[in-house]
């Protein structure tokens, strides 16, 4: 079921500024029995993704009041998208400072990838689009997706499970729809994403996991050949949880012990659902 | 009147990708009596634009239908927008290649900018956000527009009717909605927009007036300096014709002949009326 602003609607104003401009944020995360595991987290990073646009995020109870409405009527697990825009308005880009919101709640049966991506490994390719650096914009899972829109336009072959995508340096940012990991001699290492890409709620579970297993974990630049020369490389997102790569091109990987630690410290962090 | 798909509507399905990802491109431009000056230039560049996303642009003939019926009760001039996106579609930035597009047309009554602007000219500020570069992107009026919004934001003084950006490198790459052209000697420039920015129809008609009356314009990089140092700059779009730039921060500038040139050729190079 589709909720906008509440009501079952399935249809946005023709002019939102969603839209219009992209002119908002979005979530996705998993529901069980119209619960999320991980609701506080991802809440917090809606309202931080709100603020970076100075778009007022809707209230925690609000949202998880749409969140159950949205999938009262389905069985088994679900995925929620929320998308928060800054709402209504008039042509041009700028917006009036009390802009009302538009929040579109959703659920939709949750279609499990191949369990093989967990236990085995991913192939993944290396897209030849790369990402363009805005610090302004930057970690935000903001609605300006073309990016991923194009890159994952790059291939079709239903064997690859997701496109690496770097910045023109040269630097490895993330998959079109993941974060990345690096595991070289014993460390993690991850992106730093000041400068482009989308910092999910499933890459900083990682970080604090790590923090936790004392498992060393760099937040920092990573060159493309560094990817190719980890022991491991390991993809996350929301409802992935982690897969490790098995292939990238030319090279094949094993999954290794630090994608089997990620596994099982996102197993194992749950929070008292909401 | 909104048609949505050739239907008075006013609403886009929930989930159509043009909300989703901004996954899709548009047009604005000025109507009289329901027929636009330019029109072949704004269909060519929409169909490019589409093209450059691998998106069905809509026929020719059913946009101007649409456009017609958008604007049959209204009285005045009008500025129609087309929106095309990549319709419809499940959640996921992968697309189906035979995905039907939504289109949107819409009218609404146009507000005349101040005579003044094209007289007298404009105050504009520079911007301190910077364009990302994005050459798979540079170019097109798509709907990812979070970076206007972002500098259109940076001030809400009335007498300020513009901001300049540049990217990262300090180029000058045009206004948040409009291109920019400098005078030098006789000579006008115009930002090559092979990295970001949007190249518009009013551009490519100074360019050809440019041309057409033997002055030379130069499409190329433009570092700001130049922009503070230059004789006049002018700034230009389909509603606001070309507006003089009066000041930009301390420096002032004086309406001189080559705006006066520029306008001269955008009142005279009428296509047929479509």
């Amino acid at each position: 079921m589709i909720l906008v602003d509440g009501m079952p609607a399935g249809a946005v104003r023709a002019t939102d500024r969603g839209l219009a401009y992209g002119d908002g944020v979005f979530r996705t995360l998993p529901l069980a029995e119209g619960r999320s595991r991980h609701w506080r987290r991802h809440h917090a990073k809606l309202a931080a993704d709100c603020a970076a646009l100075g778009l007022a995020c809707p209230p925690e109870s609000l949202l998880l009041d749409e969140l159950r409405l949205a999938c009262a009527d389905a069985t088994g697990e679900q995925v929620a998208k929320i998308i928060v825009t800054r709402g209504d308005g008039p042509r041009g880009y700028a917006y009036a400072q009390d802009a009302v919101p538009t929040r579109i709640v959703s659920a939709s049966p949750r279609v499990a990838y191949p369990a093989d991506y967990a236990e085995r490994g991913v192939r993944v390719m290396k897209c030849r689009l790369t990402l363009g650096d805005q610090p302004a914009l930057a970690g935000i899972k903001h609605l300006n997706r073309l990016e991923n829109v194009l890159a994952r336009a790059e291939w079709n072959d239903p064997s690859i499970a997701e496109g690496l995508l770097c910045d023109a340096g040269g630097r490895v940012i993330g998959g079109t729809m993941t974060n990345v990991f690096i595991a070289t001699g014993g460390e993690l290492a991850t992106p730093a994403l000041t400068r482009c890409g989308v910092a999910g709620v499933t890459r900083e579970r990682v970080l604090d996991g790590a923090r936790s297993a004392g498992v060393p974990c760099a937040v920092r630049d990573i060159g493309w050949g560094e990817v190719l020369s980890a022991d491991e490389v390991i993809l996350t997102n929301s409802l992935a949880g982690a897969w490790p790569v098995r292939e990238i091109g030319e090279r094949a990987f094993e999954a290794g012990p630090l994608a089997r630690s990620i596994q099982r410290w996102l197993s194992s962090d749950d929070e008292e659902t909401a």
